[in-house]
């Protein structure tokens, strides 16, 4: 089986070819080659003794995805896109890569559908297609109202997804990934950033700053769990998905002062003491219109699973980043 | 006032305008100009002593958008479309008219943004944006789920159109207009067709035919209303709006059956015994899957209003397209 990563240098996409290569399989199928696609050049990943080929390029030429649908991938993970923030201050650039991109990558796909080919399409959106106001736990069927270009991209990126599996060009799935934390890595710049770092930082003995009020809601899947999702979503009966193929995935939906808390239980009182709250008044207006919650049925139903509870999230990433235990500074 | 309609030639464009010409002004401005463009050359309306520039092109040359916007509309009402059967049958001419086109349009607007223009855009979406299964009453805030690529490319167009009207390109609204019934004319061979053929033709005598059951329910306006839709939108306050731009429409739920005996009450038995059924299980199936019903309590907080039974419907074709009264074959 040939895989397809568009994205493969971020950190989902990394996660997805590792997670990839230690299960050797997608559903009942032996990898053979890996087609790797980001702007920088994705490793290959580590103990994968099959065909690696590495494209440094983006979508906003349609020669990249043509050549990629050229290698004839049996499933492709679309993860790339300009982030929200980035999105947001380059208009032109965001519906370049995140509209246009994607709908030349599609009609590469549609067009080699004429020989037959039909592969899988994971694609990756977002919480993002929807806007304030919003219930505390968004239903299945409520309207996407992005109140941000990348949103307003994504939204419309599973409108073509559905409308080209329902022609018959691919089977695809638009996966809504909720807010991926613990976002392993340094600080960054990104609004989200807090969410992951107040939580990262004092786990390994560091300072991180808080922006927010306590009260703040939102919506939270670990990375491992992401990446279940974009297996899971590869391997499924679409049969049983129906025409309607974006789906909200289910998480974890906690306060700030929830996550705060799941902290002090896997890391006791002298990492919550390591939170530094410096109020941001720009940040916290932006997050109030985010994604508080889901009820996520459809995906529940159809088998995607997260977390449970916040302090799996941290024990998730304890294992998966940490070694598995605390470092000795506790 | 310069007034651009596009779909100028269609059945409502030419209805609006003449409209427009009626009252001579819109909200309280003189009209003075019109630029009308279609496929087709558009009449100039008659009556009206200003300006009219009618060009025959269409949307998928980004010139003609720009051509259009060069002159500078102050309110610009976008109602060409490829209709959902020919963009089912020919998809690359759908998504190039009513996709590429419509994106041409507020790319060009958002271009001449940049020196202060910022027109008042009206766009007609559809309930075709919305697909099964469906409640008896779509809420506003329902999910759209298109089933056709027509309603997938008016659901991309009313993302568009509040992110460019978020960002402050231009004052959008987006309405989705119901049924428009009866539509004026000869019977046509639209699979909706027949929801106005079974009134308009024994209205005059003649015979028409039903490939439905009368159980199947649908959602109705007449172009009357419609047209005042449009005009509504064109001068209704948009911040009272926000930033969710589509508004489903008020209009009348009715099933086949209940349209029939709203003939009766207008025009008799005789008119009734007119109606041919001849079963088509393909329409009966396709529209089965159509939208019902909308409670649309956004659009008539804001003073958007239609027919209230459909009786009304019907006097209101007597009044416009029958001189006010049924001829004397009754």
């Amino acid at each position: 089986m040939h895989i397809a990563i568009i994205g493969a240098a971020g950190m989902v996409g990394r996660k997805l070819a590792e997670k990839l290569v230690a299960d050797g399989r997608l559903g009942d199928q032996q990898i053979t080659r890996f087609s790797l696609l980001d702007v920088i050049p994705a490793d290959a990943p580590a103990g994968f003794t099959g065909q690696v080929d590495s494209h440094a390029a983006d979508l906003s030429d349609p020669a990249v995805s043509k050549a990629l649908v050229d290698a004839r991938p049996d499933v492709i993970f679309h993860l790339a896109a300009i982030v929200s923030g980035e999105a947001e201050a380059d208009f032109d650039k965001g519906y370049r890569i995140n509209l246009d991109g994607t709908r030349y990558l599609f009609d590469a796909i549609r067009l080699a559908s004429a020989d037959g080919y039909k592969p899988r399409v994971i694609f990756t959106s977002s919480i993002a297609t929807f806007g304030a106001p919003l219930p505390d736990r968004i239903s299945d069927d409520f309207h996407t109202t992005p109140l941000t270009s990348y949103g307003t991209q994504k939204a419309i990126g599973e409108l073509l997804l559905s409308d080209y599996s329902r022609r018959g060009f691919f089977d695809g799935l638009a996966i809504r990934l909720p807010t991926v934390c613990i976002r392993p890595g340094k600080p960054n710049l990104a609004a989200s950033g807090f969410f992951s770092s107040i939580l990262r930082e004092p786990l390994v003995g560091k300072e991180a700053v808080l922006p927010v009020t306590d009260g703040v809601r939102h919506w939270h899947v670990s990375p491992r769990s992401a990446v279940g999702f974009l297996i899971h979503g590869a391997t499924l009966d679409l049969d049983k998905v129906g025409p309607r193929r974006a789906l909200s995935m289910p998480g974890v939906s906690a306060t700030v002062g929830e996550q705060i808390e799941a902290l002090r239980r896997v890391a006791g009182d002298a990492a919550v003491a390591l939170i530094k709250r410096v109020p941001d008044e720009g940040i916290q207006r932006m997050v109030g219109n985010w994604a508080p919650g889901f009820n996520a049925e459809r995906a529940t139903a159809l088998g995607f699973k997260a977390e449970q509870t916040f302090d799996e999230i941290i024990r998730v990433h304890i294992e998966d980043e940490l070694g598995g235990t605390l470092s000795a500074w506790q």
